[in-house]
């Protein structure tokens, strides 16, 4: 396998030959040079492949909802894979055992292709890491993606902005939860799922989701976000939800339009990928300089602020002007 | 006060005058380079602050513990600064009447200094905000700083690691979430809050706790992780947490020695400055020249793929290696 060309490793992922995908996402994890050049011949501005977004705190039973997702879309005849980024997801074998075997069930299908990311392993890379683990599972032809996220990080928040549709799970006993919600994180959804719909309160809290979405701004793009009651457990509400699913995508397709929608995209894995690029090039010029070492026995003994001595080592990598240059 | 040279503003902040203060927070939210200029100021190594952070998801209670805190530490003459990184934080105005009406009290009381980061103002640098805040905060002289963080993204673990004594704070309900903590955010734990302690099931939680604290590893600088039930609406536990909080900070000033503290934190602290200096480098260079929108296009249009397009970009801004410069 390690004497595969890239060509003809991209040409293997894209066959959706296992073996091939596996790899490049180890790849990826450990972010060799050639996983990149595979990942540059993967690549395809609009694709046929819808991806889908599942957000919410630990507890909310996101979990669950993906499972039952990944059911209903593999009774439609769809290919799904799946990328969890989450400590707590049955993927890392965080969750109960409930989830861990429903899961397993499709880990036996064919049609299926689950990852997950472990946060620890991303240090300050989690998004690309997602990224590219997106593109690839979108390369092997898979005609769902479905990204799981823990919803309240920053680095999960810009995972959730890169996919097409962006469901946020809440549950009605959550109250601060979404109370948080309303205050950042419904801007990214484009599906409100209120899930746990058998709990006392659930009337109260959908009310409660209704008024706080009905007193946003009209949205942007046209788009006005519903709000799904489901029961995963019991997998009660998962009609409705693809139907969802279903709705905002044609409206992608038709209202915003996929060029716009790829655009946007690429506005935002450009960010994702130049933060990266640049941690990984100033990394690779510190190491074995003893620069790094240097300037914080410095910072410590405080002959130097940090912020100087920042200024200071940047100076040495960093053209002065782009212009001049 | 704009007629202020950064001497005589680094002066009122250090004598504590709190509209030097607040000009300069603000100053930092809107990044103007001024506000660098104060803080390069205002670094000392090593200080007479104690630093503490506050993390746990939504709906753990953690605002109203940090409330007990503020009330601890102040009973015992201390000056407390808190700088609050959450959306759903009374200070932000998410969270319920009951919380905002506890901490106004301290809000009237001249030895707390708070302030909210709303993480939407700090997209991509909601770490360096809070970094830069805790510095103003310790320069004006607080004996204290809390850090209250919601602890599931990725930046806010990187927050979380910025502080002296981190505090992860559990409640009997969160099964899941217990788990998340087991696979991530324990590791940053210095102390264990199992608040709301009134709960069914807490024996079981602490039990819980306990097994999963002596499975670990024995910890690489001797400190063994103490969990400490409280019941922060009813001030209960508030004594043994401060008095752990005491034990943590006896432990790093006697047993690990506060100049390998400031290494640790110089080495975290340099890395978010890095990187959020080199966003800003690359965003000013950007500016005006079209080609962020050229390369876009391209992009979509399918003529080049994002990783080439990355790099071709950075070849612009970065030296080739710091080496031959």
């Amino acid at each position: 396998m390690s004497e595969m060309t890239t060509e003809e490793w991209s040409r293997k992922v894209k066959e959706g030959d296992r073996r091939a995908v596996a790899k490049l996402i180890s790849a990826i994890e450990r972010k060799e040079k050639i996983a990149r050049d595979v990942l540059k011949l993967l690549y395809k501005p609009v694709g046929k492949t819808i991806t889908v977004g599942v957000t919410g705190s630990a507890g909310s039973g996101k979990s669950c909802l993906v499972s039952c997702l990944i059911g209903a879309f593999r009774k439609r005849g769809k290919t799904v894979g799946v990328v969890a980024v989450d400590p707590s997801s049955p993927f890392t074998g965080g969750a109960f055992l409930g989830d861990r075997l429903r899961m397993q069930t499709h880990g036996r299908d064919k049609g299926v292709y689950m990852r997950s990311m472990a946060s620890r392993g991303y240090l300050g890379g989690l998004a690309r890491g997602t990224v590219d683990v997106m593109r690839v599972m979108e390369a092997m032809g898979n005609d769902v993606v479905i990204v799981e996220t823990v919803g309240t990080g920053q680095d999960e928040v810009e995972v959730a902005r890169l996919v097409q549709t962006c469901l946020v799970v809440l549950t009605p006993n959550m109250g601060d939860d979404i109370q948080a919600m309303k205050a950042g994180i419904m801007e990214i959804a484009h599906v409100v799922v209120l899930n746990k719909f058998d709990m006392p309160g659930k009337e109260k809290a959908l009310l409660d989701l209704e008024i706080a979405l009905k007193m946003r701004s009209a949205p942007e793009d046209g788009w006005y976000v519903p709000i799904v009651p489901t029961v995963a457990t019991e997998d009660k509400g998962i009609g409705d939800l693809t139907e969802q699913i279903e709705k905002h995508q044609e409206h992608l397709r038709k209202v915003v339009g996929l060029r716009k929608f790829a655009f946007k995209k690429a506005e935002k894995e450009g960010s994702v990928l130049v933060k990266d690029e640049m941690e990984r090039i100033i990394f690779d010029s510190l190491k074995g300089t003893g620069l790094r070492r240097k300037y914080l026995d410095r910072i410590v003994d405080g002959e130097i602020d940090p912020y100087t001595a920042v200024e200071e080592v940047l100076s040495l990598f960093i053209k002065k002007s782009s212009k001049e240059g």
